[in-house]
């Protein structure tokens, strides 16, 4: 390998190592911190974060990137880790320091405006808030790529490749869909869900939250479960992936899928193995957000929610539930656990509703940063997109616009990977069934692997090394098409709801 | 304050801050992280380390330091503070980058040569190892102050202050005390202490830990406890000091024990207040490895296995121990938990013996050290002094001069501390008593606070400020004095063994 690309492979290296330590640095704080740490820990996370920010903005990275993107014979792996490298040195260095400084410090203001705006329901609180980070992200986006439109840019920068009219195209037929498939649910009579209320112990619910990391091939060698008030997934090491969960005690299917869904996170960290050339680079980084969420709702919901998965595993955790599942036949639970109902808030959505759910938010944002829609008139349209499109009334800002943090952290162009998390799952989902015949009778018979061996070398293999858009072409044979997903949905929810 | 001592105080804290990012690293390795985690985390641990050392050899420190000990009307506690800054500095400039990286090698090459050595009972494997770090620590003293003889240099780097005579007289003392004592018992019958064996589940050793460490005054918003393979206590944050301890199922003495003992030195740590000006420097480090020992051996020992505190807490420990203590009287557990029997391991040792195995520790090392025992002739001279001393048979070097990890290590100097803990543990309570005459009674009523109190006042809150020996004149109006240990020895075996 040239001596210039090692160096730089170096370079990056280092600075994955110190990510990591920040890593466990937030891990700790949310799973095991005394609650007094928290003070001392905000000055230990700024000194490795401003490490971090030093070693990707080494000049020296910049000369390295110049001489190299010169160079003739360069593999395709060399292409792709200097596509990947040349986003983040530009992403982290073309930023101006008083626009980075200042949205740290608007940052900081306007997440705790919004926490108390939340809590007292008083939207006024934090327009003034919402309007400077609008602000601010029109500022990044023209320094970041000057001739592009706006909210192009600021997706981009969580989905490479896309734009908001590719976006769009993807979400109009996947909202007919979606309106048309929940209006045929709400025509039917609702599935029986209370027994998913019943106790079950911390204990016994970590019981189960082992076993389904167990029976979905995570290498309990390589990662570890904790609990968290918020479940997420984080990078330590290279091998050392961890999950958090949460236990409610009146309704532990919360914990169940929530460690399905983080296991799925972390079936794609353990994964992303590009060779050890590129080990620990940002070429053995996640292809997107919305890849990243493909590999959590595929086993969350398109595996952890069907009914060959609950087949194989119902008669182990009926056990295991302390009684609370006697008497409760599978195909009830099946159906319990898969009960839609629209609702207000987006994070306790179901499969079915929660694409809407996102649609008004990529409507809504993208209409914020064009100009088209002033920050006081938020709440009505936001109202308004709700009513028409999941047919709820919004009684409060607090239950409607307050309810995500994203946009007081100014983080616009991040809501769409969700939806596009979804539909790319349904779309590996396809290909897998066509290309894997028994792959249902695997997983009936409690065997998740050859799902898990094609996503490792569809998905997770692939790492950064290609755009989202080549990675579904290149997995599945063709381009994104959200008819795979309400495909998917259309098939389950009419076998459940009979329509 | 002066300019460049807030300079000082500001490149001291920052350092601080790194120090506690790598006592994190080190924590979650010993508690949390998932095996195959290592590797990258010894990465981790010596990008953080590496940056702690940068920031303590900044010359930018070494010049501040030269201007500041020559400014007129210094205060007390400035004063200190220089001194503590300039000795560390000295510490972490003095030596030869060669030295250092050489050791570096050689420890490691060491150490990894001792466990094969141990694990085989073959001392042969490690005499030129230990040779190799006998002739790095001449060097070592050579380095940092070529006129003094090597052994002295070495002690003061753990027991500032303290010379091999300053020691050997305070030996000397306590040698001839503990073998009476120790011949005393022998001549008397053994207590029972077959109770102790009785299984406890992990579970109830929890619990029985969390309630000591509430009985000691344990803040729990400012630390916690774990589990790890070796007891330890370590400080993360200036309000994060976590303790661990492990759970044997059938010896629970051993959990309660180390809890409150790893306990003494977390309340240590967690009264190292020298107010706001220096707080988060090395003026608000402890004062020394061996009081640092005498904290965790007080709350262990004096109080933790007195009669007065078991009579507070027995009554609440029985119903916790799962039927093991039914049956059991509160003197027959005393006496249990305080059996003495010469034996071969030091980390085993009750507290009448476990002196002389560090004084055997302290002769022999120093003899290695000054060239008057030779490498070869190791075991042979310490299978003599433990005859000699304790009157056990060492029938192997596993057992005898291979079972501790410290001269593999290169760590010559170091076990005196762990005998002065005991005696300025037993010369605070003999100050403490006279003090505070209903000291006794508050502990027997199951009120730990007025100790603790006395402490936090007379000993914590000096932290680095004065060497131990101003420490321990400050604080009982005396020089070190061996009698007080011994004279607690006396009394308190005399009662349980009837001498």
């Amino acid at each position: 390998m040239r001596e210039a690309m090692k160096k730089l492979i170096s370079l990056d290296r280092e600075r994955g190592v110190i990510t990591h330590i920040a890593a466990l640095l937030g891990w700790d704080q949310e799973t095991y911190m005394p609650e007094s740490g928290i003070d001392e820990r905000a000055e230990q996370l700024a000194i490795v974060e401003n490490l971090a920010h030093e070693k990707a903005v080494n000049p020296g990275i910049g000369e390295l990137l110049n001489r190299l993107e010169g160079e003739k014979d360069l593999s395709g792996q060399e292409k792709a880790y200097l596509r990947v490298s040349r986003r983040e040195y530009d992403k982290e260095t073309k930023l101006p320091a008083g626009l980075v400084s200042e949205m740290a410090r608007q940052t900081s203001l306007s997440q705790a405006a919004w926490v108390q705006a939340r809590k007292n329901n008083d939207f006024k609180r934090f327009a003034p808030h919402l309007a400077t980070m609008i602000r601010l992200n029109l500022e990044k986006a023209s320094a970041l790529n000057p001739g592009a439109p706006p909210y192009d840019v600021l997706l981009d920068l969580y989905e490479i490749g896309s734009t908001e009219r590719s976006i769009a195209d993807v979400f109009a037929v996947m909202k007919r869909d979606l309106v048309e498939i929940l209006g045929a649910i709400r025509s039917r009579p609702q599935s029986d869900d209370s027994f998913l209320r019943r106790r079950v112990s911390p204990a016994a619910q970590a019981r189960m939250s082992q076993y389904f990391m167990g029976a979905l091939g995570f290498d309990k060698h390589r990662g570890r479960l904790d609990t968290a008030a918020h479940p997420f997934t984080t990078t330590l090491g290279r091998d050392d992936i961890r999950i958090t969960t949460r236990y409610i005690e009146d309704y532990f299917p919360s914990s169940v899928f929530s460690t399905i869904h983080e296991a799925g996170h972390a079936l794609y960290e353990m994964g992303l193995e590009v060779g050890p050339d590129y080990s620990g680079t940002r070429l053995a980084d996640a292809a997107s957000m919305a890849v990243h969420e493909s590999q959590s709702r595929m086993w969350e919901n398109i595996i952890g929610r069907s009914l060959p998965f609950w087949g194989a595993h119902y008669g182990h955790i009926v056990p295991m539930a302390e009684g609370a599942l006697e008497g409760v036949a599978l195909e009830d639970f099946y159906k319990g656990v898969n009960r839609v109902e629209a609702s207000l808030i987006r994070t306790e959505a179901d499969e079915v509703s929660y694409g809407l759910h996102v649609i008004a938010r990529f409507e809504l944002e993208s209409a914020l940063i064009k100009g088209d829609l002033a920050v006081e008139d938020l709440p009505g349209a936001w109202n308004d997109t709700m009513h028409q499109t999941l047919g709820v009334e919004v009684p409060d800002d607090r239950r409607g616009c307050l309810q995500d943090i994203h946009w007081s952290m100014g983080s616009f162009g991040y809501f769409p990977s969700y939806a596009l998390g979804n539909l790319y799952a349904a779309q590996f989902w396809t290909a897998m069934k066509a290309q894997i015949p028994s792959l249902e009778r695997s997983i009936a018979a409690g065997d998740c692997s050859p799902a898990l061996d094609w996503l490792r070398e569809k998905v997770h293999r692939e790492a950064a090394a290609l755009l989202p858009s080549e990675l579904v072409l290149k997995a599945t044979g063709s381009s994104l098409d959200p008819s795979h997903f309400t495909g998917y949905l259309r098939k389950k929810y009419s076998a459940i709801y009979g329509f």
